[in-house]
């Protein structure tokens, strides 16, 4: 096991992994939160015999492996760190080995606060949500939310207990409400957007529980699709990152959009970034197919209103009612007819 | 011929390569100072039938074909706007049509004043660069230049007569100075680095006339070449463009690191940002296989000081001695056994 901080990784698992392959030349990748242990893996792996390039890319989920950048380069391989496994369609140009980095940061004390605090809100049928970091917790979450008198529920996706994803969150479906154990709000706020259900966040980095609020979300999702009801023009965004490309999607939009008399033309991006649509002139309104977070967190990327697809059918029916922030993660086709 | 502010573009040569390539859906990318023709075109191109997806590349140059982007959205085909052609090894993965951006800034009056201060400090064998929004011009360039008195000369570029492009001023050998049609400095002080003779830029856009002036250049470069002397770690940057990745090159300097004792690693990246290099944590010093323009003109992008392949001579020498600018632009492998 490589140790780098705070953080392991199963190094002999890349390595046989490669030779089981005959890889012999590697592209290691990870989130920018723990690019230093992609580093550290790739000098490991260098000095084992590999021929090791560490790509500055984001890597921002399983969604984002950098396939494209590892064939260019030559790369027989891609280790990609920190997620899971495949967020969208299933990358096969090129073996892809998703590596977890375990923290060891002790999940306990804040997971302990959060349970407490929703049973004594009166919610006994708890949810459990772990990051990737700490699944390996899992087993002990569930004992000890048992423990302290709760009915622990867990889900999974993609095969792993318990795990949510920052777009994907089936995982907590079956309770009244959630603990999840994840860094920062991030998770947390995806959480409680999906499940419409109260939510705590139980940070094992800083031992903080929290209730998520999602009032500031929801309000500034009303106010974006209000702005976007009046746009006459529209840059519908179409990420070309391997698990964030919903080009169909992206299509049907536009097609939606001319129908009924606005603007709209396609814009490819790989990062999204606010240089990159201002470059482009104006749009008075913003339809994001990429990664569906950007909306909700980053809507100061785009230079003007944003809306998620599954948004749209308010911005085309020109009223509010009925919104729910599921509409953030979810888009029927249907809505757009 | 299709007007956006300034600018045109043979709008009907576009649609004809494409039909004629039985192309129905087109990634269509500019340049950021005219990513708004882009637009335009792609809307003209929309109603004649096409399917069409603007791309938010920066699209820095030749080397900057957005042919992973395109393939990966189904697109048959990329129009680039705004350069000549590629720079770099071909692209032959899909289809691509250079289409030039033509100015009508009349480049004249500033060209004139440029000549005459060229003339009047005793040069009279000038060498014409033009980029290639300025290219049709040339012609009356070379006229006006003779009938100041001037003996012009013009090399070619790929074809092009008096082209010049970020990275490559073979064009302007010929003469004893030269004198730039471009906006902004950016060509002129790559001319300046290039050839070692003076340079003056003719600014079509703000009628100025101005000698290039390289000295802080030159200075900033022996400064970064001195602090990576002391270095003992290097992250190696590789770029995942198609004409600006010199993958070899960037193995070849790896090695030369590692023979003598000093920590290298290889980092892929598309674009260069200090974000991501800052994320992957401390390299001393960086060795920069990407463009070679962003060591003089974007240094602050690397976190620490950084070379080009054909400075890193001096930096395993360790001495100064012999420097020239040129070497920001060539590489020869020798240098580095």
């Amino acid at each position: 096991m490589l140790r780098a901080g705070s953080f392991t990784v199963n190094e002999e698992l890349a390595a046989s992994w490669a030779r089981g392959k005959r890889l012999r030349k590697l592209l290691v990748e990870a989130p920018d939160g723990i690019k230093h242990v992609a580093v550290e893996l790739a000098r490991r792996l260098s000095e084992a015999g590999f021929d090791v390039i560490v790509s500055g890319r984001h890597a921002w989920g399983g969604c984002d492996v950098g396939v494209r950048e590892a064939l260019s380069l030559g790369a027989e391989g891609v280790i990609h760190l920190g997620h899971h496994g495949h967020v969208g369609p299933r990358v096969t140009e090129i073996p892809v080995l998703f590596l977890p980095v375990l923290s060891e940061a002790d999940p306990m004390p804040a997971f302990r606060r959060a349970v407490l605090e929703a049973l004594s809100s009166g919610y006994r049928r708890i949810a459990i949500g772990v990051t990737v970091q700490h699944m390996h917790f899992l087993g002990d979450l569930e004992r000890e939310a048992r423990e302290l008198g709760a009915d622990p529920v867990t889900g999974s996706l993609d095969g792993f207990r318990g795990l949510v994803v920052g777009c994907m969150y089936s995982s907590l479906s079956g309770g009244e409400a959630s603990v999840v154990v994840a860094g920062g709000v991030f998770h947390g706020l995806g959480a409680a957007l999906w499940t419409g259900k109260p939510v705590w966040v139980a940070d094992p980095f800083t031992g903080e529980a929290k209730r998520v609020d999602v009032k500031t979300a929801v309000a500034r999702r009303l106010e974006a699709i209000s702005r976007a009801i009046d746009a006459r023009s529209f840059a519908v965004v179409v990420s070309s990152k391997p698990g964030q490309m919903r080009l169909r999607v992206a299509e049907l939009v536009v097609e939606a959009l001319r129908k009924r008399g606005r603007e709209a033309w396609l814009v490819s991006l790989d990062e999204v970034t606010n240089e990159a649509l201002v470059n482009l002139g104006a749009a008075e309104a913003y339809v994001n197919t990429a990664c569906p977070r950007l909306a909700v967190d980053d809507p100061e990327l785009f230079p003007g209103p944003v809306v998620n697809p599954g948004e749209l059918k308010y911005v085309l029916l020109g009223k509010l009612d009925g919104y729910s922030p599921r509409d953030v993660f979810f888009f029927d086709a249907r809505d757009l007819a």
